[in-house]
């Protein structure tokens, strides 16, 4: 097939870009002395926090691997290159953006604008190199074996890395956070990113390791999922064209997301409408290049421009951009409804005026009221998208959600290295002009955060559907019938089950942070020298702490995610498991939206009263929000992704593995 | 048919054995004025809470007649009478309870023996009466009407009635307990039941608000939708004798409580087990008598004692011993899980000395986590009952749990009664004697309702589950299947409703709460001999705060209820509203759980802090619990009460309306 050459120039051009991009990167000034020596306490510990982690995942690896080599030695292959190379993007993206940190605060004694494009570019390197290498991973698996069912088992892999990441990240990030700031700020009243806080390398570590390599894992696995599930189904629907369909799609979303990257440029002083305009010009870009190919395609096919009708390549094209403009809706509102500056994060900072209480369930409650639109617009487009291409078009819809992922995760890349950045040059105590500009460019990293925590959990709820249906397709059920009465016992037990895995992430974040607060407060105790910056922190044992909790706090909850579908399969029977899994995707989709709104919204709740709102800083409304800050921390920056992945997960453990046990 | 004439019997006993109680009761003495006064005060209130609730339930009501009318006059008729059973039974428990906790406070005076007799009578005045009135009122609609599936009108106005009740009576409960609280409590620092409180008498209220009409309407609705839901699968799977065995089941319950209530009895000072023993009593009674029966039927028509085998009287048997069993195990597990001498309500308690952040994520974790064990529990019940009985067994296991529903809600009953009582004591300045035994009885009331929650939560869903079968069988769907997407879009959205749901009672009790704050806050300046007990507050303006508040937050969730099944029917089909019961049932079950136990666990952390424990009342840890048992109070008096009812009317709004559609 001639037109898989083009798939690999495109993918190669994404390499080349990415690897344009770093260059351009390192060669940029590292600045001070004094910051550089803490950005390279924070690239170590990041790299010995992957290092550790990668211990464990290779044991776990390893075992399902064997396990898998016994049923079919293709799977096992598939399986270790889909954890390699998800360890690999992880590993590429912590690598770069804890060397970006420091060069965006010399880049911003420059100019704002010059901050902006060295801490964007820096996301780009990793995020062009996720898209490039998630697509010829499957291309090259594909080439040498022919059978795109045994892909699952590169999805499979990648899935499994992505949970190990995003939960022990998860559990790393918000310990070494809630530890920082307990003790440095509230105890011992020190300013957040203090260096004499033992805690904070831990603390700035732990932001690269949820946004970055959490985040980044979750949408690669994501974007290969959907791909797989879709060449699936369109082999089944379309023969070669559906195979093709989907690498197109994405190749296509490559280049527009170089594209796009063109046009984050500061122009007005305004940041975020300068990352916006990329979203936009790489969404424009796609759906213009799609409109005109399908166009092209349908002069030489037909001899005429315009071929509508089920099935016709208008109808899957009208698929994509569905999915996209899905992504866009779910994204945009997850903005509004955390954004401090507007109602629902309002209520909350209001409802802090009468104490902790109300403000937790006005939290709670703007929460769990924000399910609602994401729900409807996901099931709208999930309805359009089957009646325009069936099964398939489904699956397409998400493929094109996750089309322009290379720009929506250099947006989110970014967050963490201009966080670290603005930790920097407060640690290092430079210049007010310098400290304005990285706050500012740190302010819409929470937006970005917010923006691409919305594309996460749309596009896991997406591609877990997707998959949903290829589990129906491969498994040759076929009807999973809702009078079955083993099918309703297990959609129940499916929706207990993100329940009871976000207990444990809780528990798992509780206990680490009790562990970092006991530590800080015994090095400040034991380290005479260190509040009269005489004697330097042990940083490292933070680090190593934070780990270790991270691992423990992985283990159980991964086993849940890769056990229970096949213990269900074994007790109840394959229908049972569609049902499982019906039940868990739609309530872990539901609770992931809550946890996240919820957790946003007391964020910036808190920060709007922070800002001098209702009484500012110290006044009884700020304490109340602190509550509900601290409560949000696990829900959005452990619980709700993490959810993202546990349904793609169970659902890709029940696709690799049911088959097999009927 | 003869066997009804026995049933009649039964039930005419149960009306006998209640009005002898109800006389026996009244004939107690009401004690001095002073209490007396008040408890009038009490009385009034609940009266007139229900009249103008009642006023807008008719209005609701008759809308919905006049569109049964025009469908089937029968089922107009029948929806009719099920809201008329539903108001009674609520008006005869406020009745009934508001006149017993001044003589519970007379008869404390005699003895601790005499007050829990006097107590424990009042609730079975209104349980029997619930459970014969139930019985009495399906054996009479099916005796003139003759079809059984006409009788699901009965049970949906019995739904509808039980939805406002307990959405509303949540609404007011809470918001007058934390308007009671908050100002009289923290604000002017006067006792909990001070009659100076403007918002006490709510406060009183909204105790047999929610605990006697709100639980009584929803029990009463899960009785009655399971016998109809049995009747018609019996009918279905065995003819009449399917149509005989549920109200069999439930005669022998009735006689079976009525029984156990001879056990509940003082005899080694301790309340908690006399009540236990009436359980108990009442269970093996039935589980004895069913098998005597059952022994004695399979002698006459096989001349064999035991006959076994698929869908032999033994099998059902067991499928009605395995919902009594469930009810149980689920029921002391929630007691297990709230009890503050148990390990999940000591660890919200350790965790509140770390501030409130951490009780309030230690709750939330203790609650997801208990959503394991009921699941699991009912998935059990449902797999082993369906192969003994077919869809027949899983509907008999639903009877069964409810057989014992007489003594069960005489329990429950007993709660608000005490802790009026309680209340009366604190108010008219009792001997310290006095006020330690009804100290003591409200004490086990706190068990009690842990229990009967629990009870409450299973049946709802084995009565949602019941009634889920029956609408596949009923609409005579052969199929729903989870490959239809419709279907799975469904199934998310009925994930999505009850957190939605949720919402709007959150924002309910909120903005009430806010209103009754303010309205004590201004009595307490503006009525100037308050605090010197020179005047007198204004109690009616807080009750009627609590009721029109009420009425307001009850509206939009009954709206959802009612509207979404049928317009998921028009929109997408009569098998997607199959997906969205499923999604929501589950769901709605989960969430229950969890909101009910965090809440249940919430209250008693505080109050086993209050005891003395970790620092005692005013210690930092105190503070924090607080705010967990605020948080908690909408979880579990208002959210998860109110799920229960929401899962049972989707359902039952299903079953009425979809076949009419198709």
């Amino acid at each position: 097939m001639n037109i898989f050459g083009i798939f690999i120039l495109i993918t190669l051009f994404g390499f080349l870009f990415s690897f344009k991009k770093f260059k351009q990167l390192m060669n940029k000034e590292e600045g001070e002395k004094k910051i550089k020596e803490i950005s390279d306490l924070v690239h170590k510990g990041a790299l010995s926090f992957l290092k550790t982690e990668y211990k464990t995942i290779s044991v776990f690896a390893i075992i399902i691997a064997i396990i898998l080599f016994f049923i079919n030695y293709v799977l096992a292959i598939c399986f270790l290159f889909g954890a390699f190379v998800s360890s690999l993007v992880a590993y590429v993206g912590m690598y770069v953006s804890t060397k970006a940190n420091v060069r965006t605060v010399t880049s911003a004694k420059k100019s704002l604008k010059d901050a902006l494009d060295t801490s964007f570019s820096s996301g780009l390197v990793t995020s062009i190199f996720i898209v490039s290498i998630g697509l010829i991973g499957i291309i090259i698996l594909f080439s040498i074996f022919k059978d795109v069912n045994l892909l699952f088992g590169f999805g499979f892999g990648a899935s499994l890395v992505a949970l190990f990441l995003r939960v022990g990240g998860g559990v790393f990030t918000k310990a070494a956070d809630v530890g920082a700031d307990l003790v440095g700020k509230v105890e011992k009243g020190i300013p957040e990113d203090d260096p004499r806080n033992p805690a904070v390398i831990a603390d700035n570590v732990g932001d690269n390791v949820g946004d970055v390599a959490g985040m980044g894992s979750d949408l690669l696995e994501s974007y290969i999922q959907s791909i797989i599930a879709a060449m699936v189904l369109g082999f089944l629907a379309f023969g070669n064209l559906g195979l093709i369909l989907p690498l197109f799609v994405c190749s296509v979303g490559v280049l527009a997301s170089v594209f796009g990257s063109f046009f984050v440029n500061l122009k007005n002083q305004n940041i975020y409408s300068a990352i916006n305009k990329g979203f936009y010009s790489a969404f424009l870009f796609m759906v213009f290049v799609l409109f005109f190919v399908v166009l092209s395609l349908n002069k030489i096919i037909y001899n005429s421009f315009f071929v509508f009708g089920p099935n016709s390549l208008f109808s899957l094209f009208f698929c994509v951009v569905l999915g996209l403009l899905s992504g866009i809706i779910i994204s945009k509102y997850t903005l509004y409804v955390t954004s401090a500056d507007k109602k629902p994060t309002r209520s909350i900072a209001e409802s802090s005026k009468t104490g902790a209480a109300t403000n937790i369930l006005k939290g709670l409650s703007v929460g769990m009221f924000s399910t609602a639109l994401p729900i409807i617009v996901v099931s709208i487009s999930i309805i359009f998208s089957y009646s325009f291409g069936g099964h398939f078009g489904v699956a397409l819809s998400s493929v094109g959600l996750l089309g322009i992922l290379g720009i929506v995760l250099a947006a989110d890349f970014y967050g963490p290295v201009v966080d670290n950045a603005q930790g920097l040059v407060e640690m290092g105590g430079l210049s007010k002009k310098i400290q304005e500009r990285t706050e500012r460019l740190d302010a819409v990293g929470n937006s970005t955060a917010a923006i691409t925590k919305g594309f996460a959990i749309a596009s896991a709820a997406f591609t877990s559907i997707a998959l949903f249906i290829s589990y129906i397709v491969v498994t040759n059920i076929s009807t999973i019938d809702l009078i079955n009465v083993n099918v309703i016992v297990s959609i129940f037990i499916g929706a207990m089950v993100p329940f009871v895995f976000c207990s444990f992430l809780i528990e798992a974040v509780e206990s680490a942070a009790f562990k970092i607060i006991h530590e800080v407060r015994r090095q400040f105790k034991s380290i005479k020298g260190l509040m009269s910056k005489k004697q330097k922190p042990d940083y490292d044992a933070c680090i190593s702490i934070c780990t270790n909790q991270a691992l423990k706090g992985m283990l159980l909850p991964a086993i849940i995610a890769i056990v229970l579908p096949v213990l269900i399969a074994l007790l109840l029977g394959p229908e049972a498991v569609g049902g499982f899994l019906a039940g868990a995707i739609g309530t872990g989709f539901v609770l992931a939206i809550f946890m996240a709104n919820s957790g946003g919204a007391w964020d910036n709740s808190k920060k709007y009263i922070e800002q001098g709102n209702l009484g500012g800083k110290g006044s009884e409304a700020h304490k109340a929000a602190v509550v509900g800050d601290t409560v949000g921390d696990p829900f959005k920056d452990t619980c709700g992704p993490s959810l993202n992945i546990l349904i793609k997960l169970m659902t890709i453990v029940a696709l690799v593995f049911v088959p097999l046990l009927i």
